[in-house]
């Protein structure tokens, strides 16, 4: 994996580069849509092929549980599974043990958990998730991390940050003595709750080991919206310039321009595609609530500025009806259009960063998504 | 609307033919998948395109109850509406009135029903459903009719059969003044339970009139396979040779062939894509339980010989996956096949007539698919 920035904004830390990898080059800053299970909810692969998005992502705990490695390593791999050709991401799990199982226990060497799926009980450790991520034949792993959830206090998280970084460092020397490492990068994860000293002193413990990226990991988890800012700007500073810096869990609009302003070259989320499915559409005027009684007799296009198969296709008012009567369709249209939408945004996005037009563009998007919480 | 049959069986009464309307020819036999309200359940209207049926069909009563008249109208009818160019049938919406709502009474001139959306308060006319279709813009509209339960008594079956005749000739006679019949046809529709003194009474009564089309009603309504057998086959013997004759409400490979052996033209059911959302596919070798852990490492696909994209892209083992996982894909997946099977099976069975090996293709179905429920 090959990582440059290829132009910079002006007055703020926001770049646009390229992530090269073997599977194809990832046009940062990027969004990565959600492949939790092998399938981005409610789209067929030939969809999200056409969607054209340089990565996505998927999730090692998922993955772990169902189908279980037998089967990924039968089908040889992900890749080959789900019939998808790009990049792909994944989780290492650890986020989804802390926040998904029915029991975790934290263990010097790992944690040990019962699935959410089944009850059974198991145990993961840094090297262990970095097998799992081998037989899934990700692009880009992530190390085993210890999430905190929001609030919890300094010494909690000060314990978190300590196991963090010692299971990094087993996962960079397992990587290291064990991997095509060309073929398969492997990121590291800030934690460090809202602390700044912690955040900082994470930061520069995992600098010491050269990782191809970092991400920050334990935000977006309930905090208030100016902490969230000011944790996740400080993290971003503190992280090296020539690797690519990895927001995880955030996606609205406002949270990825904000991000990008601090430095920040990948995201991903369930976001557009969870609120899609609950009826709420991105456009380039703001949200609209398609299930709204005011689109009733609205025979426009649900974003008239927008070139993807739905609005080229449908009226507000038929989007409504299928929603209405519950159709699978409904799930399909608006999920496409969200995240047809996250793509155009993240192009002009970088096209503004590259054409030092960028605080434009944010004053441009905040006029739309500055108000409102997504 | 025009209809000539092509090539008869030697031994049977099967036949294959065309009906030649405005929006595209339809070939006949013929299986029309279902867009209840608008949609084909789990499909995008460009699935439903590259599927390539000669015709879909829809519901009057569930579009009336929603979107409605109004937004129907707005949006220029259905074809506008869902963005589907090709044929559409629209049932009269008399059989969900008896199945469906909450409340319904049958009165002398129509019928009136609670919507079992929210209760409110309806009347259908056989002119009133009429021009719901006219306002849909169905290619071909069904007469409004009296659906009886299993099991009947002969007087409720009479009496049944008595007002469905009399709606046939207000329907009959209101198509004649008031609509493009060329534009829209109108098919009758033959009630009498499982009686066969009635059917035939129906079928000679109806035939009094010339309706482009007729159809079976009130059968597969829960009586015994024999007897659907016994009195299909007496019904559609009864109904005249120059006009299409329609199953409505059967589609299982089966009983389609058996209908078709008896000189049936056209057919819709959802239980194709209803039993695809269940996990049970149709393949040239049977039927296919995807959910099964027999097929948990099962690298093949679906049914190798079948060219549908989901056979063309995945293996069992991936669409076992997605449905345990509960992705709507799988749903699409499940559904997309199901259909592409019923096309490519009514496509063998077409040609198999028109090739004088008529006999030969039943038993080959039969061998696959005659001990089964469906």
């Amino acid at each position: 994996m090959q990582f440059r920035v290829i132009a910079k904004d002006k007055t703020t830390a926001a770049r646009t580069g390229e992530i090269v990898t073997a599977r194809g080059r990832i046009r940062t800053p990027v969004f990565m849509p959600v492949a939790t299970r092998g399938a981005v909810r409610a789209l067929t692969v030939r969809d999200v092929d056409e969607l054209a998005f340089d990565i996505i992502l998927s999730n090692t705990y998922h993955l772990y549980l169902r189908p279980g490695v037998e089967v990924l390593k039968q089908a040889g791999g992900l890749h080959n599974f789900m019939k998808f050709s790009g990049p792909i991401l994944t989780d290492s799990g650890g986020f989804q043990v802390f926040s998904l199982s029915e029991f975790c226990r934290v263990l010097d060497d790992g944690v040990e958990f019962r699935s959410h799926v089944d009850g059974s009980l198991h145990r993961f450790t840094p090297e262990s998730v970095l097998d799992i991520q081998r037989v899934i034949g990700s692009d880009i792993m992530m190390v085993l991390d210890q999430c905190t959830d929001y609030p919890v206090d300094e010494k909690q998280a000060r314990e978190a940050v300590e196991r963090t970084v010692r299971w990094a460092r087993d996962s960079f020397r397992h990587w290291q003595e064990n991997f095509d490492t060309e073929a398969q990068a492997l990121f590291a994860i800030v934690q460090g709750s809202v602390y700044g000293g912690l955040r900082r002193e994470c930061c520069d413990r995992l600098r010491e080991l050269p990782f191809p990226g970092y991400a920050v990991g334990g935000l977006s988890v309930g905090e208030p919206k100016e902490l969230y800012r000011e944790i996740a700007g400080l993290t971003l500073s503190r992280l090296p310039d020539d690797r690519p810096r990895y927001m995880m869990g955030v996606g609205s609009p406002m949270e990825i321009l904000h991000a990008i302003r601090c430095g920040t070259d990948m995201f991903d989320s369930v976001m557009p595609t969870r609120i899609a499915r609950n009826g709420t559409l991105f456009t380039s005027g703001g949200r609209v609530n398609i299930k709204s009684s005011a689109v009733e007799s609205d025979s426009g296009p649900l974003d008239p500025g927008c070139g993807c198969y739905v609005c080229r296709s449908f009226t507000k008012s038929y989007l409504r009806h299928l929603y209405r009567a519950g159709e699978i369709s409904a799930l399909i249209y608006n999920t496409y259009h969200n995240l047809y939408f996250m793509n155009t945004f993240m192009n002009e996005i970088r096209e503004s960063i590259a054409g030092g037009r960028f605080a434009e563009a944010y004053n441009k998007w905040d006029a739309v998504y500055g108000n409102g919480d997504i």
